[in-house]
């Protein structure tokens, strides 16, 4: 049974300087592609995209991004006057079924004497994901009216750093349009569109960028004429020739309604899973229940080889890479409700890892450097330069993909996860232990031992704050090294228990017991920057030192509003103002390592000095306040994170790049804070465990969740927490 | 007998955009201070000063820096129409007698009917370092003109971050004038000036920051009037009680004429040393010979616990810091012509050890990490912010101090220079093994064993080349730090050979079997990089990597001439582009490590991609094609070395910060090149060699220098080389 929250999502006016939000908070998708919340007649310039999940290119020197498919949806409304646009609405409404996943829009306009609505709705199919749909249906309300209507598919689409098709080729076959379009690297979107016509008579038109069918309509005062779509799309990381079996799915395609029916029943087969209830806080319910739509509207379809975009399927921002994003914030959330899709997850980083062992050798180490921003094959897109000098216009070095070392362990941390969660070892035996193998590797290269100090320390790295670039022992880095190793003492366990032979291949080919010792020893001897005599650990040598200050503070010395904060020059770079979550994100890993006081400390110290300028901020704080047991300081900071899509705005330019696009690490970090933060949700080797720290006002906190193969229901209250099998 | 050539520098005009530069070219000096090359009504305006040897104030948070001695030598002549000016003259010409380091001027004016004239000259004394002198001669050429003569003390110094006086005190006794003034940290400066005025009737004046005497004069056509001035000034460096020091001095001290002809002669016994000949090169003679002078009127006292600035005693630039230069440039010169001097140049950083030693352990280091920008008692005074941005005005953070580890090899090779060239030991026992003992500590503390490669290496440093900063493995200071481990192992052996009781007492204090013990080890593990096929070596960790390109190109890539071209993101910091000799500057000294061809091809690597943006880096280029003896490609780089004050211009900025001032380390450049690479002198333990690569064109090359407390004179043709005690 639904929560009782409204799962619907509107927005009224259409004002032209949110639409680039609205794109983003209106998405639906199905993990095989994201479309924006975008109108029917709505082209590039809008940022319409019907982005694809792992599928790239690139053009010349620009940063190699994910494809946009030619836009199926695209249907414009004419009269004598030219094109219906929002702009000329009489009044607009855009709405999410974020329950079911299904945009729409109602619009109506004055034409002549009376007046004209238009409702639309759209889908992609969760059921079959080549598949979508769309119902689009125009009303004479009150006086009859002579239109043109036009469905078609638009190729002229939005690129960042396009354009990316070389060739366009439109067909038209009866009432399906065909659209084939190529890169340059010979990579076919084939995007076909049947439309089903309530009357004859469509003729078939083409551009060099779009085709359609075009219709001219009249409708007689309180008429209706609704004209459904179906299309299918493949690409060349299906199939080799696309187009076909594009057709093909189309031919074998149910109408409209039965493939929508088909579609909402597959998301409410997921919210048997995945809905969560919250008695007393309808906002938060609806916005955690959001986040979950969100999460599950990019997670891979089975079977795919794919893993989340930073920016889900939102666009090209963050050039549609996966970054650590996906293992830290978005993971738990699939582990617990789609083990299955965490797997999925998984499987990437285990298919991209020989991208990660060429990595880590180019920059001179050993074992599993993974990619900062991971495109297929475990590609590195990060670029030298992510963001350009607002003063003079000049790209500046960053070191995101070089110094950002802690990627290796999140994903070495995910796999035993993974393991742990599901009880599925079998993950191991498949590439899993050989991952973590190669990330203990890689964190035992990194290691150097100064003259001057004797220990094994890490330098020049990068930690989750990015505004302090090559600092020395990050305490986030170094103590996530030292759980590597220790994650690779239990995969091997593990293994060696579930699989010996699959134990004895991995102790031949990644000479695991030489590595087990060099590990172990090294784990005794690499330094760990301690608590302060306030219980404080400091971020990286030396930020003791900086410039103490707030993020207010430094909003004032800023010359102009988008110049980057760090950098060797930025204005925080030289203090101890942090973008995020740092040693407060460390602490909230392992909790274990200080004592509540501590938490507390650390907490208090750090939270005024960060700027919470990444959507991944919020939810660190928000779980290590839970840990030292304080829910009312987390509930904001979960609110904030679960609201990073509702809200809209957030942070749209580093530099002069613009960044915008969905936030599912922050859906995902709301999650965990739900389930491990407020409901203290543990996977213990004894089965789930609840430690709940609920906030003020809630009654009652209730979701399923999977440990180990079996089915939970979580019911909290003030009262206590009960864990049933389910 | 004097080399026949010009010695006489003049400049006609006086234009006021070159000031600046005049005010280096025609600077005065005697190691205790130095006195711009301004004229005698020039104020701070026009940037005079009377700059002091190693007295320091700061104000606020500004930096630290030299203080400027009240103007004594400030003398004005007015008519009624005013201050007579340059600007306003008929002719002037400006002249240094740079034999015998006297400063002086002729102008004329018009006046009413007639011509006048003044002719001036002024000294700093080389034979009683707190004496000078100046005379004033006003002739009305043509007609009778009444004038108004006024000699004072001018306080109203010029600081760059200043004003360093919180009191100016005046007062007048009989012919003599005294200026006490205070800082707020109560150093005090005595300066007093006693003028002989040919008549009675010279009126005592006193305002805020100037007491002058002023006497009105009535010269008939054609008749002069003379004025000269004899000058004492001391500090409390000095003593307790510079005013009562001053005066007593100023008592004893002979009348003008004598104190001037003293002066002349400890300038020619100078010269029985330092001069150079050159037959077949008048320009290069005159240069190299200038050079000299310049090297000498800032050469310490005997007795003075002073170095060399970086600036000479040209001002307040460089904040009258002892850097590098002094002894990677400069030492060599006085070593051969001066060993008193260089032992000076040693003592102050015997002396200044504590302050490296403290500077070490403030970076977690050991041993002695000497200061960058050496004040007294070794206080690092450069900044965290060397740089201002041209785009923000924002200060840039520089790593010149924390980086800039080589400054401590250039120390400990001097030491064992000294020793080995004088063969004086006891400077050894005196400290010097103490020092090269914490150097050799130091560079050992500094050596990191990456787990990557195993090897020890050094990371995180910026090489002689500032461009690019905190790099790993910069290939002069690896080869610097194993020279250190070498130079400690040979002073160990000379020191116990020469003192067992000091080598004795140098063991249990510097614990230096262990030390000796550790750095052997080292030595051999420490990594260097090689040549590679084509016989070059990369100058630091993925320096081969970066963009190649050149000066020229990036020139044309700035925003602002005044752009920084290095830090995190100057147009250099990506490319091959470098500001100095790096691993030139390394096979300079180094030569033993390569081939002649290898030498070669280095040269020709990194010449192309050298801005040449220090007036450091030309003599090591010219160094080392002496090295591969190509004595042509040399002696451009050489003639560039000796007339960098000729010249004039230079860099006078670094970002927003002036850096304008005299560069002995040029000077001293030219020295090397033009002994130890035309001549190619070498002290070796079988006494002095030479092995000559001389210019095309120059007949004869001839000086004398010490060695081992032997004088010699080295006569080079191209017929061969002769080597004469003498």
């Amino acid at each position: 049974m639904a929560a009782l929250i409204d799962w619907t999502l509107q927005e009224h006016g259409g004002r032209p300087d949110t639409a680039a939000d609205r794109g983003n908070r209106f998405l639906i998708g199905n993990g095989y592609l994201g479309v924006r919340g975008t109108l029917d007649e709505d082209g590039k310039d809008a940022l319409a995209a019907v982005n694809l999940a792992g599928l790239y290119d690139q053009v010349g020197d620009a940063w190699r991004e994910p494809l946009n498919a030619p836009n199926p949806f695209w249907t414009q409304c004419r009269i004598d006057a030219g094109p219906l646009t929002c702009a000329g609405a009489v009044c607009h409404t855009q709405s999410l079924d974020f329950r079911h996943g299904i945009a729409a829009r109602t619009t109506e306009w004055q034409v002549g004497a009376g007046r004209l609505r238009v409702e639309s709705e759209r889908f992609v199919s969760m059921a079959s994901y080549h598949l979508s749909g769309s119902a689009y249906t125009v009303t004479a309300l009150d006086a009859p009216c002579r239109l043109t209507l036009c469905c078609g598919i638009d190729g002229d689409v939005w690129d960042i750093n396009g354009p990316h098709y070389v060739s366009l080729a439109f067909t038209q076959a009866g009432d399906t349009l065909a659209c084939s379009a190529a890169t340059a690297a010979n990579a076919l979107v084939a995007v076909q569109r049947r439309v089903s016509w309530p009357q004859q008579g469509a003729a078939p038109h083409t551009e060099a960028k779009r085709g359609w069918q075009q219709a001219a309509i009249a409708l007689q005062a309180g008429q209706s004429l609704r004209v459904t779509s179906v299309n299918a799309i493949y690409t060349t990381n299906d199939t080799p020739a696309p187009a076909q079996a594009a057709a093909e799915a189309l031919a074998q395609a149910a109408g409209y309604d039965a493939l929508r029916a088909d579609h909402c029943r597959a998301w409410e087969e997921l919210w048997r899973q995945a809905e969560i209830e919250i008695d007393g806080d309808d906002d938060a319910c609806r916005a955690i229940n959001y986040s979950v739509y969100h999460l599950n509207s990019i997670a891979p379809p089975p079977g795919l080889p794919l893993s989340i975009p930073a920016r889900g399927l939102s666009g090209q921002t963050y050039k549609g890479a996966v970054f650590w994003d996906t293992e830290m914030f978005m993971l738990d959330h699939f582990l617990y409700t789609r083990p299955g899709v965490a797997r999925s997850l998984l499987c990437y980083r285990i298919e991209t890892l020989p991208g990660a062992l060429e990595k880590a050798r180019r920059y001179g180490l050993q074992g599993a450097f993974y990619a900062w921003e991971s495109q297929e094959g475990g590609r590195d897109a990060c670029s030298d330069h992510n963001v350009t000098d607002v003063f003079t216009g000049r790209p500046m070095r960053t070191y995101f993909k070089d110094k950002q070392v802690h990627i290796s362990a999140a994903v070495a941390r995910a796999v035993l996860l993974y393991t742990q969660t599901t009880g599925d070892t079998t993950l191991l035996a498949q590439g899993g232990a050989r991952v973590v193998a190669e990330c203990a590797r890689f964190y035992w290269s990194l290691l150097t031992r100064p003259n001057a100090t004797g220990r094994l320390e890490i330098h020049d790295v990068i930690g989750p704050d990015e505004y302090h670039e090559r600092v020395n022992n990050n305490a986030y880095t170094n103590r996530c090294a030292l759980a590597v190793f220790d994650w690779l003492a239990q995969a091997a366990a593990l293994l060696q228990q579930a699989d010996p032979a699959a134990y004895a291949a991995l102790c031949a080919d990644a000479k695991l017991p030489a590595l087990l010792a060099q590990t172990a020893q090294a784990r005794g001897e690499l330094y760990l920057p301690a608590p302060n005599a306030q219980g404080v650990i400091e971020q990286f040598d030396g930020y003791f030192t900086l410039e103490d200050t707030t993020p207010a503070a430094l909003r004032t010395r800023l010359q102009d509003p988008r110049e980057y904060w760090g950098g060797a020059y930025g204005v925080a770079s030289e203090t101890q103002v942090i973008k995020q979550a740092d040693v407060v994100a460390m602490l909230a890993l392992f909790e274990e390592d200080c004592t509540p006081a501590q938490l507390r400390a650390n907490w208090l110290y750090y939270e005024p000095r960060t700027e919470h300028g990444s959507s991944l901020s919020a939810c660190m704080y928000a779980l290590l306040a839970c840990r030292f047991g304080d829910a009312a300081r987390a509930y904001p900071f979960f609110l904030q994170s679960a609201t990073a899509e509702l809200r809209g705005g957030g942070k749209q330019w580093a530099g002069l790049v613009y960044i915008g696009g969905t936030h599912p690490a922050a859906a995902g970090g709301a999650w965990k804070v739900l389930a491990e933060g407020f409901a203290g949700l543990r996977c213990t080797p004894d089965g789930p465990r609840l430690h709940p720290c609920l906030p003020p006002g809630w009654q009652r906190l209730s979701f399923h969740f999977f440990c180990r193969g079996q089915r939970y229901h979580a019911c909290v209250t003030p009262q206590g927490a009960e864990l049933t099998p389910a």
